[in-house]
This record gives structure tokens, C-alpha cells and sequence, in this order.
């Protein structure tokens, strides 16, 4: 053993992410960065000025592992709003670094090596990538274009003696798939007759359009003793670097994942935490309303774009991330396809084989229209040279 | 398997933290809390004043993973300054979420299963409870009182085919304890010797007194090639809810390390990155050698007041904790000597037993200084109940 070999096996099959490597290709080529979703939009002016005052009045101290109180309780009450759950901040409630943080928790807080998740496909990388470091496996099902729509006998056929829980993001990154109540209820039937967790990542729950509702899996009958919610404030806010998420699940499984958060990440950012609990109290729906809009003008003004140039998008329900089928390219290599739209149009997707673990993605790519308007009308006449 | 049953068997034995249960207790009876390390100390205006500005201009987006340039060039040149470390911030050196964070990095990056790694008794908690967690085996070698030393045939009697690392952490938290050159040296010939890494938590580094040298692991030749040096902000600027340190190795180390760092974290906190990127310019020595001073002042006044009141403090050559022998109680019992104190002088402290895996701590409480000079005089008369 040389110190060469320090790499854990844990983490034997992680790369540097496609999405950050893309970026550094496409600030090397001066391309317009439709890749990553960093989401580099004006954050409401009461959320900064609230955050830059609780970091002036030093509100820097450790807060509590599960969050301060005024947020916790703000988050509580936005829950019992928006997403119809009710939970007790004291016990069903823990602040987290990021959605990201929060699953993290989740994943080594409840489950042990070999456990199975289910994950629909295509599916957010990260989410597959840490599973696997926590020595969980991932068992993939498919979702089917145009609607990302899955066969529920396909939840049967995967499920084994060791599947501990099935894992649903929506609105999806990157499908833009909304889950709707009935299949929601498809996907709450199987927990509850295998006795599963249900997951359910809804970083996106704001951004729904075309008359779509986000429905929350924990609202259904049956699922919030089993569910855990898994949300954040880095996309509605356009606060992507805060780091600010939480969990929300029933004590029992609140409890393990709060001591976990409390090891690995001791708390989230206190003053932003203050900031945020602040501005939740004054920042009201025309917000939120408004944010709807504007992604919602921004994917079809690039949606109609990438139609004019001859590509075809899937026209996402929610999110902000439209999957684009670029076949037209004969390259079937989703790297190959990005990297020609990067160099012939200066415009940088994601390839859409990171979302996939089959073939899939292979004549996909992935374009994040979290931008402001000007850099999407850009993306969209650069794109034209492919008319 | 019933829904009751998810915990994993990795956090099986974790309980919530006893510092955490003594904060509780304490604000319960309404007792000065010289327990958690939460220093509620005054930032430097200038910190918060750079951060509070970088909140207002919503520089609220992911950074690249291993933190932004303007902090990481930064650190750099702290690190060459104070440490005498050279690193390549470019490749060496990742911002992580305090120096907790930076340690989880390290354990999952690095480590596997059974892998074991020599801790110094008594030890910080989190550390050997990280270490558990990531299914590595801590082996402890204990430092005697009263200047915490240890027998360097304890590390070769401890070492098996399976050790990997050897964790120093100088200052030390609870002991205080500074490791010396020498010792050091021993500690550096051994992972020499036997092909380990050396892991070294410095985050009170700028907490040394009486003439006391605060000496880097790394910078003991032939071993920054095999160093995790962790460190962070939260204790130097009594900012540790900000949750921002970093980890400095060689970019074989730090690569793994950083890889860790974007799965489960994304980032450190950004807006408070660039804060403190920019406030690092501009403050100069005299604010550490300032805090150098305040907390010196503060042991010195706690320790003699424990004198005075008939107790036995272990007077820490670094950092701002006072382990103090509480054998007059006639207790032999950790908690319910810090209890004991709580109760009859309303003060609380964190229990010795919480940094032992020996009963080396039976008769040990913890106070914590880093307290505005009020609350430790005021803590300093009350202790005098005991006179
Ligand atoms: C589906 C999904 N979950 C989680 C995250 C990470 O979110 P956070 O910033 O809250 O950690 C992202 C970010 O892109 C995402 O797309
Ligand atoms: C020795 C030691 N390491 C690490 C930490 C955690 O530091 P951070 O806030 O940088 O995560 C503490 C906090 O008490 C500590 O005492």
C-alpha cells in the first residue's frame, strides 16, 4: 500500500461530474452556458436584504442541528400552505445543506449497503451517485417519451427482497416530468403493500406550468409515516450557493437523519438561515407566480427555437430543463452531440446520457433555461445555425 | 421490516450529542452555558460588513465545488504565511463546510470499511463518531495528564495490517493540549515509516499561548505528500455558523476529497465565501494576536477562579477549553458532576466522559471560555459556591 492508493472504494466509480466539465469547456470556447443549473437569476431583493442584515447583526453561532426555530417554523407553515403536509417543526423538520444535504441524510441515516432504491429514469445523476456511495444500489425504471410515463408492472418487476424504497423527483430534472396524482397513487399502493419509504425530491415543486399541480407524495393516504420530503430554497430563490434545504419526514425517521445532519454538516449557514426564515414571512405568492411566468417563457421561447432549428424538445411540465432529441445529428453519442452544438453554435447542454443508465440518453441533451431573458433569446438565435 | 425499523446499522450506535442534551438542560435552569463551543463572540466588523455586501450583490449561485477562486488563493496564502504550507490552490485545497465537512471528506474519500485510524485520548467526539460512521475502526492512544503526553510505543503497540491514518488535533480540543515539534516528529516518522497518512484538525491554530508554537503536521519534511490538513473559519472569527474550512493535501488526496465535497455538499456557502475572501485581505495580525489575548485573559481568570474554588484545572496551552478534575465531588461520574455543577453553581459544562473511550474522564468536566468577558466573570464567581 502506497499513499498513492488512498481512494476509497466507495467512491471508486465517481468522476468529476460531466455537467462541471462542460462548463469549463464552454468558458474555454466563450459558448453561452445552457448546462449546469446554477441558476445565476436575480434573487428577491427582501431575501438579500433580510440575509445581509442577519449577517450584520452577527447572527453567527451554531444554530440547533435541525435549524433555527423561525425557520424551522416559517418552512412548517410554507409546508402546510403549499404542500398540504402538516408537521411538528420540533420533530418533523430538519434544515439542510441544500436538497443535496438533505438526501445525503436520508440515504445515511435509513439505509444500509445492499439496500435497493427504485429511480425513475432519466434521473438526476447526483441522486444515482450517492446511493451508490452509501452502498445502496439503485434499481432503475424507465420512463417512456414523450410523457415520461412508466409502466407500473415495471415497479413489480424490479422490486426484490432487499428494495427499501422508491425514489420520485418532481417536477424532474431532467425530464420536466410532473407526477400526477394517479400516478403518484400508483407509486404510494407500492410502498404501502412492501412496506417502502417513498422519496421524494421536490427541489422544483414551484415551477409547474400548462395548468399542471405539484402534488406531494407525503399527501397521500397512507404516506406520510412512510414518506420523506426532500426540498430546498436554491431554486425558488435563485439562492443556489446558500445552501439552504430541509427534510421533512415523521420523527422516527426525522430523528436518524437529524443525527447525521448534526455529524456531517453540524448545521446550515445560521444567518442565511435567519434571512431566509425572514423573508418567508414577507415574500408572498406574486412571487412565486411571477417566477412561474418568466421560466415558463423562457422554455417556450427556447422550446419554439429548438423546433425552428430543427431539434426536437420535449416540452417539460415543470422545471426548468428541456431534454432535446438531437438524433437529427447522427452522432448517437449524447457527448459528441453536446460538444457539436457547443463548438457550431456556442451554446453548452448537458449531455443526456448523465441521466441515463441504459442507452437512453443517448441522442438527448439536456438545455437549463434558468438564465435571464436576454441569455435565453441569445441561446435561441445562436441555435438557428442548425435551420 | 416495518417502517419502524429504518435506521442503518452505520449510525446504530449514535445518540444525540450530550453537548447538545447539557445545552438544553442548561437553558432549562437558566445556567451560563460554558458547555457547546458555540463562541457567541463578536465577529470582525469588517467580516461581516464584506459578507453582508456579497449577500446584497447576490453572488447566490453554486461555486465550483472546491470553493471560488478568490477564497481558495486566499486560504493559500494563509496557508504559506501562518502555516508554512505551499499549496496550489488550483488543485490542493478544497473549501469545505467547516472543518466537520472537511473530515467527512476525508473518511468517505479515503477510507474503507475497517480501515483504523489512531485517535489521541481524550479526543473531540465528532471525530471518532465520523469515524465509526464511515465503518472505520478509531484506536485509541491515551495522552496522560497533565501536559497530555504520550507514549510513542503506544502508536506501534496500537498499529495492525489495517491501520491507515494517524488523526493529530493541535490545538486540542478538550485538552488544550499543542503538540510540540518533537512530538510531532514522532508522529511523522511513524506514518513515515509505515506508509499512513497524517490527518490534522488545526481549526484553534491561532489559539496558542504562553509562548507556545503552533507547528503543522505537513511542514515536518517528507509529509505533506501524506497530510489532510483540516482547518476553517468558525472558531478564528467566531463565525461558526457560517460553516466554511477547507482541506489542503496533495491533489491525490484533495481529488478524492473533492469529489466527496460536490456529492455531498455542492459547495461551501457562497455568498459568504466571497465575504470572507475579501475580509482575509484586509485583517491583519493584530486581530489574531487580539483574540489571543481575550482568551488567554479568559483562561486565566476561569482557571484561577476553578483554583479558588477548591477544583483542579488542567490549564490548556491552546485553544479555549479548561478540562477540569471534579474528584472532590466524590461522584466518579462524568454527568452527574457536570450536572452537580449545573445545578448547585448554574454553570454548565460537557461531561469528560463525552471525550474518552477509557474511563479516563470520570472525573472530568469541559468548560468552554470563548465567552464575552462578562460571562466568564460572572461563571467565575458563581463557581465559587464550591469554595
Ligand atoms: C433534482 C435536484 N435535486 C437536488 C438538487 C440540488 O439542490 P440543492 O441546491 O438544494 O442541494 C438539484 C440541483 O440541480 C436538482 O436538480
Ligand atoms: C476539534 C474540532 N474540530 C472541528 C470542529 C468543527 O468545526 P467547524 O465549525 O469548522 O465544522 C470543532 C468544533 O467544536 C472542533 O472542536
Amino acid at each position: 500500500m502506497s499513499t498513492q492508493d488512498f481512494r476509497s472504494e466507495r467512491i471508486g466509480f465517481l468522476q468529476q461530474s460531466e455537467i462541471r466539465a462542460m462548463t469549463r469547456e464552454c468558458n474555454r470556447l466563450g459558448g453561452i452556458n445552457l448546462g449546469q443549473g446554477v441558476c445565476p437569476l436575480p434573487s428577491p431583493p427582501e431575501l438579500l436584504e433580510a440575509a445581509a442584515q442577519a449577517v450584520r447583526e452577527d447572527l453567527s453561532t451554531y444554530s440547533r442541528f435541525d435549524g433555527v426555530d423561525e425557520l424551522r417554523h416559517a418552512v412548517a407553515r410554507k409546508l402546510k400552505r403549499y404542500n398540504k403536509i402538516d408537521v411538528d417543526p420540533e420533530t418533523e423538520l430538519v434544515t439542510t445543506i441544500g436538497s443535496a444535504g438533505a438526501f445525503i441524510c436520508a440515504l445515511q441515516g435509513l439505509f444500509n449497503p445492499g439496500d435497493e432504491i427504485i429511480v425513475f429514469e432519466p434521473f438526476y445523476g447526483y441522486h444515482v451517485n450517492a446511493i451508490r456511495v452509501a452502498g445502496c444500489v439503485p434499481k432503475v425504471i424507465t420512463m417512456k417519451a414523450p410523457d415520461w410515463s412508466f409502466d407500473p408492472e415495471d415497479l413489480e418487476r424490479l422490486r426484490t427482497d432487499r428494495t427499501r424504497a422508491v425514489l420520485v423527483n418532481t417536477p424532474g430534472n431532467p425530464s420536466g416530468k410532473v407526477f400526477s396524482r394517479d400516478e403518484l397513487g400508483v407509486i404510494a399502493d407500492f410502498c404501502k403493500t412492501h412496506d417502502l419509504l417513498g422519496i421524494t425530491d421536490e427541489i422544483y415543486e414551484y415551477l409547474v406550468y400548462d395548468g399542471q399541480e405539484h402534488v406531494s407524495l407525503a399527501t397521500l393516504p397512507g404516506m406520510f409515516e412512510r414518506t420523506i420530503t426532500m426540498s430546498g430554497f436554491s431554486k425558488t430563490f435563485a439562492i443556489t450557493g446558500w445552501r439552504l434545504g430541509y427534510v421533512a419526514a415523521p420523527a422516527h425517521l426525522a430523528g436518524p437523519m437529524g443525527l447525521v445532519n448534526d455529524l456531517f454538516y453540524i448545521c446550515a449557514p445560521t444567518p442565511l438561515q435567519h434571512g431566509l426564515a425572514r423573508a418567508l414571512e414577507v415574500i408572498g405568492d406574486d412571487y412565486f407566480d411571477d417566477i412561474r411566468k418568466k421560466y415558463k417563457a423562457n422554455r417556450d421561447l427556447f422550446c419554439d427555437a429548438l423546433v425552428q432549428a430543427g431539434l426536437t424538445p420535449h416540452v417539460p411540465e415543470g422545471s426548468y430543463y428541456i431534454l432535446t432529441d438531437v438524433s437529427r445529428f447522427r452522432l448517437n453519442d449524447a457527448r459528441a452531440s453536446a460538444m457539436h452544438i457547443l463548438e457550431k453554435a456556442g451554446v453548452a447542454s448537458v449531455a443526456g446520457s448523465a441521466f441515463f443508465a441504459t442507452d437512453g440518453g443517448r441522442n438527448l441533451v439536456r438545455f437549463c433555461v434558468a438564465q435571464p431573458r436576454e441569455v435565453v433569446e441569445q441561446a435561441a438565435e445562436r441555435i438557428q445555425v442548425f435551420r
